[in-house]
């Protein structure tokens, strides 16, 4: 299948101005849960009570992240990158600022080159500030590095994991070393794979990244268009949901009789009925091992443009961060 | 742009089982919120006090809608057809009798031929069980018919406007007179138009239904592939999005110093970065003619398989109106 160079069809303006018009659009659209602090960075509308800071961010391209996930129970502040772009160090250290409310900041990013290096810089200029930073970089992808590398793996939908956590924490008002020690468990229980059925497409590209064949998916493909591990022959739903479910278990210890909260990410062009298949196979493959799912999400809640494609993503659970899932939230993507 | 046939990538099981599979994972998904009543009928996994009923429904293939707007302050009931095909007259008098608490259900469903026999034989079947029962087809879809032949409109995204107020009303407690004057009221007040930039692709089709060629866009298309009314130059999204906020407004009044509601509505394939730049130029376009916006809504509300596009739903609002749409909601799509 060839790609006729010109054929991505997008309802955009200047390409280089897509990410300022999206967070003019965003912060408009819903004055009442969000506000633009200073440019490429968004807050809460309303500040609460005094408590830990949550800073999130990451590149453009992936919305409703991360914007959608600042609200009460969740992200005080998100600042936002170009497309597939880490922020830049200025725009994490106001991010930084504006999460602070004395009470120390916890930032939490996805796991990439990029992303580590401008939030250490950031971390740098606001040493002199008097803000404590504590930093948990999201590494869920089972696919991107073997497991005894877990620090090398990227951060992909089981960011959204750690985000409700760490803000459920901080809004229950609890401490910064409590709230840095749940965010990292979080994260130290929460596994992802994805798989692909087609490129993203950018903003001012002419043709896709890559190509995908028919009849093939790219399994652990990220949501930057890294490449994936495997190009297997695309089986059914149930065949695909239960090699992703597969592939996440044989990676940690999963006992009989433990629970977990499952998560399928649409990437962007995924259908709901596609994402609910999927998941249904999932949960069939957990309930056969006695595994049982005490929290479910299905949705586009990190996508990667209109790439066709989702990740499963499943966080072993005990009561404590349960509860933390359970807690109220309030973004324009999260509610509960 | 040739397509090959057999290029369609889909994770799906036997095509023939996707609805019920769809529906099956979404109850066991959101038991808290909604559980399968009858094979094709998901309803409210809590009934609340008694009340007026709302039954809503439509073909799959739209997901979040229709079952995504069951819950508290919304539907009572939603019935499912198969992919894009309206539900049998025994599924919809089925979610008909479960939406029935003695008080009289409102029938709400998207202005569709198929829809409306059945629903018509579904009332006739309830007949003699003493459900008393009104309909209200939507019929929002401005280039689908003249505004002269109101009542051969489509119905699209304006359905979810629509829903959202008789579900507040029928939650205030309101009888069912009032209910139904509500929701012909919002839905006489709801206008829409949509632009298609790809073609859907059926669950077990090798094709997509139609070609839609680099650079241009198919206006008035509708959700089930129907004909749009012009194919045109596809522009940016700031003239793309005033072009449909021109055509909405033309087809009304919308006086200076109005107030409505701005649904930008993604048809599937379409990211939200370009949903919100849409959203940025109609409200753009609103207030240059002194039309403010209250309420905002962003995302895929009814969506059409994988198609690229989106459509503009604009509501006139009054104070009665805009009371309802703050009301709360709880369904899996819509949380207020």
């Amino acid at each position: 299948m060839s790609q006729v160079p010109g054929t991505i069809k997008k309802l955009i303006n200047d390409p280089v101005d897509v990410v300022d018009e999206f967070l003019e659009a965003f912060v408009s659209a819903h004055g009442d849960i969000v506000s633009m602090k200073v440019p490429r960075v968004v807050g809460r509308a309303h500040r609460g009570r005094r408590k830990v800071g949550l800073t999130i961010g990451g590149g453009s391209g992936h919305e409703p992240a991360m914007v959608g996930y600042v609200g009460v129970g969740l992200a005080d502040t998100a600042a936002a990158g170009n497309i597939f772009a880490a922020p830049s160090p200025d725009i994490i250290a106001d991010s930084i600022r504006l999460a602070n409310q004395g009470m120390g900041v916890v930032l939490a990013y996805g796991n990439y080159m990029g992303d580590i290096l401008n939030c250490r810089l950031a971390i740098q200029s606001v040493a002199a500030e008097d803000i404590e930073v504590r930093s948990v970089f999201v590494s869920d992808d089972v696919a991107s590095a073997p497991k005894e590398d877990r620090d090398k793996r990227r951060g992909i939908a089981g960011d959204i994991i750690v985000f409700k956590v760490a803000g459920a924490a901080a809004e229950r008002g609890l401490l910064l070393d409590e709230v840095e020690r749940l965010a990292k468990k979080a994260s130290a229980q929460t596994r992802s794979i994805g798989v692909a059925l087609s490129s993203p497409e950018l903003p001012g590209a002419s043709v896709p990244t890559f190509e995908s064949p028919p009849g093939v998916m790219e399994v652990g493909l990220g949501v930057h268009e890294e490449p994936g591990i495997s190009r297997e022959p695309l089986g059914s739903a149930n065949s695909v949901g239960r090699l992703m479910a597969e592939r996440i278990l044989a990676d940690g210890d999963y006992p009989s009789g433990s629970q977990v909260s499952v998560l399928v990410n649409g990437l962007g062009a995924t259908p709901p009925l596609e994402q609910y298949l999927i998941y249904r196979a999932v949960r069939e493959f957990l309930a056969e091992r006695g595994i049982s799912v005490a929290r479910s999400y299905v949705g586009e809640f990190i996508t990667s443009l209109q790439m066709a494609g989702l990740s499963v993503t499943i966080t072993l659970l005990d009561e404590e961060l349960l509860g933390l899932l359970n807690d109220p939230a309030q973004s324009v993507r999260f509610v509960e």
